[in-house]
């Protein structure tokens, strides 16, 4: 593979394109130029994990992420064992893959329950269940703190320093944290968590925070420079942190989903040039 | 004035019932018994402050807030100016109408402005600006910590932690915060920062978190027990903390707004009846 300059750190997640299958994606980044892919567990279901490697292998892309573990708020005992069984199974995909990190997303309250406290506490009880195999297999576990948006239906980690709380009771070869723009540009302090964070940042995932939301939230980021998010300072943070790893790019967002794939990889790599880039620092990999 | 058995300390803020005047709303709220009122400028300035003092004065009601102050983020001279001489006015208001407090709603980005850390920069400054001013006249600023949902475009204080961290440099007769439930339920560590806000609490409003979010997230608030929050364990903390005000509703929702606004202030009354005056504790004024 050869990768188009200056992107070598740059990560298509694929549900950034979320129309193109694996192979496609695969394709869209060599394409494009790209030194890396997040990987989607649903896409990759679809080809299943032996085809997957080797696509990935004979790509030569670096595999920034999987998505998603977690997901692990659920307080029924079986739901739990489910959880913690689908889980198992994702490690085992990242291990195959050799992708970075595995993207834990906690959940949000179980329907009809409003004890967010106790949520994240079985959230982080999940997580320090799922240690000990994703130890044997060699894989990081990413915590991924969410924008509080999402707290009461996707994810009760709030705050990077909440993610945090949890990570450093792990050897950072273990537990790691997930630093999304999106999710975190909003929070008091975060220069500040982004050094504390160090080496257990696993993965930089970038998009924007647009106004006015889009009316389904789910589907609320939005490509960067279009919205409020500096990217310049949040980035030499990330970088003075000692992040070295890809920059990985992940935007839900339905009007992106209805344009044609390569234009969006396109965009997300024209305004990576100029916006990520030139404020990552270091060297690139 | 006779107020229903259990809502004494019960204050309609007039969004949740934007149709109406303020004549018209605090005839509602004396035809429910409730105790108090949280009054709009808006809705002052088409009766005028004289007789929107006679009339709170005529209907013995309490008035827990003017809203609002603040909404000054600006970074033009000019402008700040200004959002200073709009709050004095409101201050001037605040004091007429003997409300508990003037909520300040900080203000978001100014437009294209990405700079967040300086945003929150100047509505400290401005805060302080305002402090001399609101002590002569015997009113207490009340900082509202907004929903980091609304970050970029109405309120850059996203915790009680920091809108605390800016309050204590005052005076807590001059400063002190709003604790809403919609916009502080997520916040890691809130029963302690509650704790910690102690007798700078000048408003308990409360409404709930919905899922899925209208469309509108500017009207993403919903009647208390529709949605995710614990009023019992965040009425109880701010019980413990030592607040004896009055517990406001406000409610920013088209379909409440659509609905006959008597309607709306007999199920307010009735769900505050059930979910959170029993945690309350303490004495009803």
């Amino acid at each position: 593979m050869t990768t188009q300059a200056g992107l070598s750190r740059l990560s298509l997640n694929q549900r950034t394109t979320a129309s193109w299958s694996l192979p496609e994606a695969i394709k869209g980044c060599l394409d494009a130029g790209l030194g890396a892919i997040g990987i989607w567990r649903e896409q990759l279901a679809e080809v299943g994990l032996d085809e997957a490697c080797r696509l990935v292998t004979e790509s030569g892309l670096r595999v920034s992420s999987l998505c998603r573990g977690g997901f692990f708020t659920t307080a029924d005992p079986a739901e739990a064992k489910a959880a913690e069984a689908n889980n198992h199974e994702a490690i085992e995909e990242t291990a195959g893959l050799n992708a970075a990190t595995l993207v834990l997303v906690p959940g949000g309250l179980p329907l009809g329950d409003r004890d967010l406290q106790a949520a994240r506490d079985r959230a982080s009880k999940a997580i320090e269940q799922l240690v000990p195999y994703a130890h044997e297999l060699g894989v990081t576990l990413g915590i991924e703190p969410m924008n509080p948006i999402y707290a009461a239906d996707r994810g009760v980690i709030s705050t990077l320093a909440q993610a945090l709380d949890i990570a450093e009771r792990f050897d950072p070869a273990d537990v790691g944290v997930v630093v999304d723009t999106f999710h975190l540009w909003w929070e008091p302090g975060i220069t500040d968590q982004v050094q504390r964070a160090g080496d257990r940042i696993v993965s930089y995932q970038i998009c924007d925070w647009i106004t006015p939301l889009p009316a389904d939230t789910l589907l609320a980021r939005g490509m960067m420079g279009d919205g409020h998010i500096d990217f310049r300072s949040f980035t030499q943070s990330v970088a003075r942190a000692g992040y070295r790893g890809d920059i990985e790019v992940e935007i839900f967002n339905a009007d992106l989903w209805a344009a044609p794939p390569s234009d969006v990889v396109n965009t997300m790599a024209e305004r990576y040039l100029n916006l990520v880039l030139p404020y990552l620092g270091g060297d690139a990999p």
